[in-house]
């Protein structure tokens, strides 16, 4: 059976429905937009209809308008990992996006990817060749749970060293993203990624320490170098979305910190030091823009910057 | 130049100068306890003295005790890598107390070592022979710093990424703790340590989470059965501030939490997992009496046990 | 229609069923107790049945209960303000009590009131003929809302000015506690209090500031004297639940405060001050136990110390 | 003795000599700032200059201003009181400038006045005629005690409900700001205010529950209609740093909050009500902003409209 939206929304305004928590008023440019159903036929006329469904009905709807010939810029996990459907973080690997160009009409990208998967495949994108394997520790804020997602009285003053199915999410989409093209589809990078996962009392933004063992030796000034030069397609063609520095290394003893350091669609790094061949850095990322409609826009961007839109 | 306590400290009681910050008062035992000074026509007749000194002045007041022919068990940083000092984690290397048989006269030993290091080398040791190596995180509370060690604004709904001299104690003390005995000093256990510690918004309890690589094939069943058969001869003694189990495996999915799971002497440990040859396991433990106090009585404790006191 | 539990708990024991979110384990004690269904005829041997159900449904089962000739001690809120049935903080109005005795057969009382209600009523019952009015403002702790009452992004660094229906609640429970009896019926004291209610992020204490216009110049040494030393049928009785000292004045310059002074069944009492003649205190209780649970076991103890159980 | 900066930071670049704590850089227009010494010969030139001196020193420093014939704007609460010198809300009382025109030679004034105090007095003002009696109980900031005012273990999950001196600031600057000015004086506006100071843990926005004792009948409709049309000189010249509305009375029913309704320079009303003759409202502002350098801003902006600068 495919989702309805319960008849009362489809046709009222975005502001009258909306339950609006954050700060300040529904921007106004937003308050009169009328709400279709996930029907196909309420999207005819779109170049691409971007879908943030909840995952148990995502697919089932996504799928009625892939067969009614539309294009499906998706968000929920479901196929994420199919081989034949990019999983696509614009700066790491909008080559994947090639790979429209072989299918005959209309098309599915999954994007973004797990949110932490989205921030930590940029500090790792210019380093992938030196890398074996890698130790994951994330400290997760409280809106990757969404707004309702936890109690007070469950995450305050504490840590909640599990989230359910993330880690092998961070895993597998990492190697997706980071992955080998072939004409018809993708195949993992194949390293050893090893990720623990934990929920911090933090309200915006996800940090990932990182423990990479590399697979030659290199000193903190070269990996620097190639972090804080990195750029790629959304900068050299200055997208509307895209950051200045996809990477941010920040050199203050402390950083980064959610409180401090969080930029909207840039990555910051800080405590970049080697010990034997392992590499420590500390990434973090926000996890609502970056993690999520942020990266929808600067797929889309791309996309069309890449003529497939 | 000796510390010497201000004047107006020494001779009152403890109940009148103690600035009592936690919940209830200051318990009836302790309120008319009459403060002395450090100098050591004040202790004469101590058996030991349990020095607790802030690190910057805590070796000159404690060699002046050393010097005057008094036991010491001091909990300050200075010294602990000492290799002729023993560093003691009473169920971990108890055995490390023999080398006072060998001292003639008087004695000093550290303990508790570094907070993060009396806890997270309990679940090591009874792993020790299997392990080549450890990725170490840290999500250390607020009390680590002292009362007043951390601004409200500076920690509420953030996470620091960084403590100063942390890491290298961490890793220094960990291999003291693990290491071998000769007859006259402590070597080095030797493996390599990768340690990143940071600071999260939570008072009491520090967590670790440990990525071990491994020597040989095991699986989890084998690995929890060492974890929590262990004991050791604080256990065996039944001393009255030994934890009946030095090492609580929890197999509820999201443990440890420093809200639900801290328990004062005892390391609670979760999430055990093996991927390819590495074991994940997460640690946590009360900074406050596994990783000061507490140790101390039971070091204490331990050395009556074996007639060193 | 009368509630029924899920039939999948009932047979079943505690233990098993819970959701434990507290610290530490389910009771020894509690593990096994097997769960009975609201049905009367599970209930007939017992003394009394205390009602700790959902608002919702509670009613209809409690006059089922009723109906079969059982008596009730309820803590749910309707009927509470029924003029005929005792609302019952034991120590501030036990005497209520005594309208059972005209009460033929069976009987419900409604115990405890609002748990800031029961706070608050403690440290106004002494002073009670000094107060012409009162001007209340709370600020209450999360745990009031329920485990999962508030989720950690709306109320963490945050005060929510407003608690549905608190305010008419506190109001007219305090003046019905605090009330006067008839041979058949309960009249509220008929002084005005303005309620203005809050919750701040702390889990577990209310607190309320209380400023009372006072009827004629008294000093604050008077107001100190009669709040410290009020003891009432619990305390004389010496039962096993009632704290020694039901009104505690704390006279730090800063209590009471949740963090530091909060106890199980006193409420704490601080900043006692008058200017004009408005005295302003400020009192602190335990929700979860002067202000639920506890108040009904005390309550049972008193109706026992009264032969009306 | 006058107060002389440490020597080191005179002649040094504003971007090297500060402790940056929040989110963000040190905005590029700031960092090349020279710092100057306190003593007049670096401010022979200016108009008027601006002291936010630490209250211990700040009025030795502001006297050697004024004997070199500086004007002085000072936020600093020595001399707040003296009657002779005014003390600004430029919304509430711009009027009090005047009393500088007939100052011969150069002036001092006093704003911001207490942060709470300048919060509370924006919606007081336009009710001023009706109030009889306040009795105010706050909950304010931590950021008002200062950036390492309160530590993470003092005030997380806690309410301190005392902060010194504030209670009797705030009764005596609102009389103050809300009061008659005379050729040479300004007099209280002599009506009681009760005020009960609590500390939250919230980072930012100071709130005041309001319960005022109305002289005559009047209902919820006027109310909002006099606050909400509040205008004053500020919103008449339309000063660069005026809010358009001084006031915003928001309807939400859990309105205002500190995470959603924060203002920089407005105050936020909600929960209004009557009852016998008795308002209740809420008042929220930004501390940092309304009550500290937005409203300095918006004085010299108000003063150079009127042409006393």
């Amino acid at each position: 059976m495919v989702y309805q939206r319960p008849p009362g929304k489809v046709g009222r305004k975005y502001g009258e429905v909306v339950h609006w928590f954050i700060a300040g008023d529904v921007p106004e440019y937003a308050r009169d937009i009328t709400l279709v159903s996930t029907d196909p036929s309420d999207h005819k006329s779109a170049d691409v209809v971007l879908s943030a469904l909840p995952n148990d009905i995502a697919w089932s709807v996504e799928s009625k308008l892939l067969d009614a010939g539309l294009n499906v810029v998706s968000n929920a996990s479901p196929e994420r990992m199919n081989p034949r459907i990019p999983l696509i973080n614009p700066e790491v690997n909008w080559e994947h996006l090639s790979i429209l160009r072989e299918v005959k009409g209309n098309w599915v990208i999954k994007n973004p990817p797990n949110c932490t998967a989205a921030i930590i495949s940029m500090p790792v994108k210019p380093l992938q060749d030196l890398i074996d394997s890698m130790h994951i520790v994330t400290l997760q804020s409280v809106s990757g749970a969404g707004y309702l997602g936890l109690s007070y009285l469950a995450i305050d003053g504490n840590v909640i060293p599990f989230i359910k199915g993330e880690e092998e999410k961070i895993d597998a989409e990492l190697n997706k993203i980071l992955g080998k093209q072939f004409p018809d589809r993708f195949e993992p990078w194949g390293k050893p990624v090893y990720v623990t996962t934990t929920r911090v009392p933090v309200k915006y933004g996800h940090m990932a320490v990182i423990h990479a063992v590399l697979n030659k030796d290199v000193d903190t000034e070269y990996v620097i170098n190639r972090l804080s030069r990195f750029k790629s397609l959304p900068q050299e063609r200055e997208l509307p979305t895209a950051p200045k520095e996809p990477i941010k290394v920040i050199n203050r003893v402390d950083a980064p910190q959610p409180a401090r350091d969080l930029d909207p669609m840039s990555v910051s790094v800080g405590r970049i030091s080697i010990k034997n061949r392992v590499l420590r850095l500390i990434a973090l990322g926000d996890n609502l823009v970056r993690g999520a409609a942020g990266i929808t826009i600067l797929t889309v961007e791309t996309m069309k910057a890449l003529n497939i839109l």
